[in-house]
């Protein structure tokens, strides 16, 4: 077969750094640091100098990045990287219009997003009003423990798993309410998945609440969910459950084994 | 200072010829090829099989991609390297809010969207309801010339940069009415210079019509625009006009000179 070699373990001698560093470069531009000297990016990244400037000009020659004469930044061209994973799992596509369908059910605002790491990526999400502080997009991260998506995935990851990330995760404080004990959060999750949705109410910011369902993905694994979210003032938990709850679980319903 | 030997022309020897084949790996993955062998991606990307695999295995072992045992595909992390660009430019989140405020007051879909070679690239959006038979999402990309968002960008780049576009796009009727004439496309796009708005109508898809601004960036540079789209038998053009392009222009103004 023409790629058994690959299940043997990768040695050094493949690794491609370079790739690797060129790849650092990228996710060094950021929201905070927007445009950059190639000094910067040299710090940020722990690169010689020389080897950034070389990573720099590639980019910038391929269009991936502009430079002023001085500042560094992303040019659109970037997005092709992000989308082509969007567009090859065809996720966002296909879960935009159950998102709209909850959103028109509840009159809330709806939203899916995947595990990476330690963190939920948002992938789809459907607007009905702006109730947070921080704006969220496709592609926005969030921290999954004080989040009801990130807990409604990490509450179905095995035992092990589960543990290992207990065991390295650093629980802030977002708000006075946001579990910061472990075994509070162990708790949270065992409870999320005898209930099969968790619920996080202003934990991750004041005034808000939201439940989350998990997807069901190919071969029984989890790592999307779909979720609520409203102003706690206005919606209470047992609404949340009574009426969103349903609609969420139909949506889930609908779409298991799809992805 | 630190870096004027930037100014100097790239020499072959400062080029990544890995870094660059390695992003051309990871944008081999699309909708239509979501998981892909070795022998694949060493076909679409014109790289030996023993380069692609080094850059699948630096890839799947930097967690940017999965590989079950013969396919490999990408993986959410993919996404902070798009999201790079989002973050740092801030332009999704910044655009966001008057996207909304679009919709909220014509009670239709509103999009920005940037230029990326001859493609727009869809930064934001409001969506009020589905109209368009295609998904459209943050990321998506679709041919300049027959969008509203490309022709309000396209309208104000240097003759020169126009003459070149026309003399290397290839115009592909999506609808009968689409502009497949390049002299009638120049025609087109030195009206919406004048008129300082583009409209479309039924040339991406039947029964779909649009209206777009350009927004003007800081050194008076334009590569992103704002849309409304309306289904084109329940709003007319000169509705269009008359209700619909005071609105854009608003938010125009109001984000002169932010970008």
């Amino acid at each position: 077969m023409a790629n058994t070699d690959m299940d043997e373990p990768t040695g050094d001698r493949d690794f491609v750094a370079s790739l690797e560093k060129g790849l650092a470069v990228i996710e060094a531009f950021d929201a905070s640091r927007p445009r950059l000297t190639l000094t910067d990016v040299a710090k940020l990244t722990g690169i010689t100098r020389a080897a950034a400037r070389r990573y720099l000009r590639t980019l910038t020659k391929l269009n991936y990045a502009d430079f002023d004469g001085r500042y560094f930044s992303l040019s659109p061209r970037i997005l092709r990287l992000g989308y082509a994973y969007l567009s090859s799992t065809s996720l966002s596509l296909r879960l935009q219009p159950f998102l709209e369908k909850i959103s028109q059910e509840t009159g809330e605002s709806s939203s899916a997003a995947v595990l990476d790491g330690d963190d939920i990526v948002y992938i789809a999400r459907s607007a009905t009003r702006r109730i947070m502080s921080i704006g969220l997009g496709v592609g926005s991260r969030l921290p999954a423990y004080c989040t009801s998506l990130g807990r409604a995935i990490l509450a179905y990851q095995t035992p092990a798993e589960i543990e290992a990330y207990l065991e390295r995760v650093k629980l802030e404080p977002k708000t006075p309410k946001t579990l910061t004990q472990k075994s509070d959060l162990r708790a949270a999750l065992e409870a999320a998945r005898q209930q099969g949705y968790a619920m996080v109410s202003e934990e991750l910011e004041f005034g808000l609440q939201s439940i989350a369902v998990p997807l069901i993905q190919k071969n029984d694994k989890i790592t999307i969910a779909l979720n609520i979210s409203a102003q706690a003032a206005r919606v209470s938990a047992q609404e949340m459950e009574e009426r969103f709850l349903p609609t969420l679980r139909e949506a889930s319903e609908a779409l298991r084994y799809t992805f």
